[in-house]
Formats: structure tokens, C-alpha cells, sequence
């Protein structure tokens, strides 16, 4: 059965790999499933055929016969399921996996996906340069436990999984001043970063911004 | 195997049920399955002892045999994997919950937490007043997405499941006033509260609370 993901026509980030399709085309290429790209415009992202399959109007979307779902976490959770390489067998291992997903979107992102939203929409607000170090410093804690954490492992819980596709995507977010302040941090999203399916994503992500810029 | 818990000594919100652990303690009233809780006071939460459990320093932790998880989203996953009750056995309907779990907690938590956390921690800034209303807008935006798609559905996608246990407990802690402008959503939300192991949960943490202040 086909798979279908759907992605930014011309992605704000300009190709950085920060859209969440990438962590989508991540989990794809390290299990060696290909995969159809559905591409999208704002426009259309606000349209009831794409909000029939996204409530918030959001990509990635995910598409494979029948089944329609939305939300990158449930994604790479599904295709960790579906096909071998991004979940341990071992039910501890699996579950300490699945703990580490949920950590990445609901306890390390947030306070990131915050301050980067502040940084673009409240830029010019006359409290922005009196309220920037508020949540650099809520960003740093949660850098700072998981710093801890890590250590000098190579992933966040024993081998490479569904995991670290969130987590390396999410510190990629972070503002780099903050992360250095942790130089495990940068030394492990560098590691994802050189996986050869990580690189395949990020071309294929890449490529489809430059052709956007090539339309107009 | 005992199933073990951990929650605040004294939860900040004085009983009303917005801690986390109610959201697991509601998952495994209605699998059934009985569980031991350990209060921590927040000194004890920044010991070595329960980091070693929670990175973060953050309740809930679950812990049963070997196993100890942390993130409420991966506790009650695994309490629905262990257990029949909270998620669907068809397979495509199961991978709909668990989108679901993952947009209530990383779709729809985010801006009403950090509006939460803005009345909390930025209440006497000077930019307070006129800030607000950027947050409001935002989880304004949310709820209407997520009003939409509800409808008069009686729960979120199909029967009730996981997913409505993260999306009725993160509705809760969004402020009345926002709530009230789609109706549907406190219809919702009194029909999650009204279940029985909903209520036993409830009236569990309001206990511990309870006994926090008779100790005081």
C-alpha cells in the first residue's frame, strides 16, 4: 500500500528541515519504506478536504490506504509499529521509548516551540526585549536535565529509536546560543544528523523548497 | 505485580485535579486495576532518587516490577496496552486514539499551559494586561479547531478511549471564560467527569490533598 505524507509547498524555514514532515521523512528512510509527498499551501491547508484529515490545519498528514492520520508523534509511532527499526522488542525497552517520545513533544518542546514563536510574532512588541530571558531560562532547565540525562550516551535510552527522531528535531529548534551551553546537546543532534536516513530526508525536504523558490 | 504511583504530598492546585497523576489514576480506574500511590514533597522531587525516575523532576512517575516510566502520555499508553479498556482493538481505529493523545498533548496543552503559566508567573509584569489577550486569541484558536471536529460526537473519535482521558483532563485546565464560547466542549467535559472511574480518581487526589492540610 502506498504511503502518503503531506508537506509545506514552500516550507517558512526554507528548507532547514525544521517543518514536521522531516521527522515523518526521517522514520520513513530509517525503516526503507518509500513514500508519495502531497504538498500543500497555506491556502490549502485551510480548506475542509485538507482539515477533514488535520482538525488544526496542520502538516504532516499520513495516508496509507484507508488509515488517515495526523499528529507527528502518533506518525512515527505508527510506521515504529508498522515496520522494524525504530522500537525496541524488549516490552521495558519499548515502553522507556515510547516514555522518551513523549518527553521530546510534551516536556522538552513546548517551552522551545515557545520562545521561537515569541522570537517571530512578538518581535516588535515593546516587552520583547525585557521578556526574552524568561524563557531562555525555561528552555535552559529543560536543557540542563536532559544534558544530565544523556550524559555520554549515544542515544537518549540505549539503541537509536523513534525517540531520538524527536528529540534530535526538537533541540534543532533551539535557539544555538542556549544549546551550546550543553555541549552533549549539539554533539548528539550532530549524531542524528549524520545518519544516512536523516540525510536522505533532509535533501528530499531541502529539494522540494528549492523548487518552490524555482516557481517563482 | 504492584503498580506504584507517584504524586505531589500537597498538589499546588488544592485537590481540584489538575495534577497529572489524576490522569493516570483515571486510566487505571477504568482498566480496573488497583495501584499504590508515593506522595513527594518538591524538595524530595529534586533529589537524586526520583530524578533517577523523572529527569524532569515532575510527577507522575509508574512503576510496576522493573518497569518505571515517566510522562503521563507514555503511562497511560502503557497502562492501555496492558490492560483492555482504553483503546480500540481494530487497528486503524487504535492508531486514531493514539493521534489523538498526541494532539491533546502537544496540540492542544501547549497554548493553554502557557497561558496558565503566564497568569501564574507573569501576573505582576507590566506587560500582563496587554499580553493576555495574544494568548487568549491562541487557545481560542485551538478550541474552535477542536470544537469543530467534536461536534455532537459523545467523545473524541469514536468510543471513549485514552485520548479522552488526555483531552477532557487538558480542557479542564483551561480558563472558564474561553471555554463557555464553545459549548460543546464543557458538555464534553462534564460528560468525561461523570464517568464512575473518573470520579473515584477525582475524589482519590482531593484525599491526599485533604490530609496535606490536616497535617498543617
Amino acid at each position: 500500500m502506498t504511503i502518503t505524507i503531506t508537506a509545506f509547498e514552500a516550507s517558512p524555514d526554507e528548507g532547514q528541515g525544521m517543518a514536521r514532515d522531516m521527522r515523518v521523512r526521517w522514520a520513513l528512510e530509517e525503516v526503507g519504506q518509500p513514500y508519495e509527498v502531497r504538498l500543500l499551501t497555506f491556502e490549502q491547508m485551510k480548506q475542509p478536504a485538507h482539515l477533514a484529515h488535520q482538525p488544526f490545519g496542520q502538516i504532516p498528514t499520513y495516508e496509507e490506504g484507508d488509515l488517515v492520520l495526523f499528529e507527528t508523534g502518533a506518525i512515527v509511532f505508527h510506521i515504529a509499529e508498522r515496520f522494524p527499526g525504530l522500537l525496541p522488542g524488549e516490552p521495558d525497552a519499548r515502553a522507556r521509548a515510547i516514555a522518551w517520545t513523549f518527553a521530546a513533544l510534551n516536556t522538552v518542546e513546548p517551552p522551545i516551540v515557545e520562545r521561537e514563536a515569541f522570537e517571530i510574532l512578538e518581535k516588535d512588541k515593546p516587552w520583547h526585549q525585557a521578556r526574552l530571558p524568561i524563557l531562555d531560562e525555561r528552555v535552559r532547565v529543560r536543557l540542563g536535565q536532559l544534558s544530565t540525562r544523556l550524559g555520554d550516551a549515544e542515544w537518549i535510552d540505549g539503541a537509536f529509536s523513534a525517540a531520538d527522531v524527536h528529540m534530535v528535531t526538537v533541540l534543532r529548534r533551539t535557539e544555538p546560543g542556549l544549546l551550546e551551553e550543553f555541549p552533549n546537546l549539539p554533539a548528539y543532534i550532530a549524531r542524528g544528523e549524520a545518519r544516512p536516513a536523516y540525510r536522505r530526508a533532509f535533501a528530499d525536504q531541502l529539494e522540494v523548497f528549492k523548487q518552490a523558490q524555482a516557481r517563482r
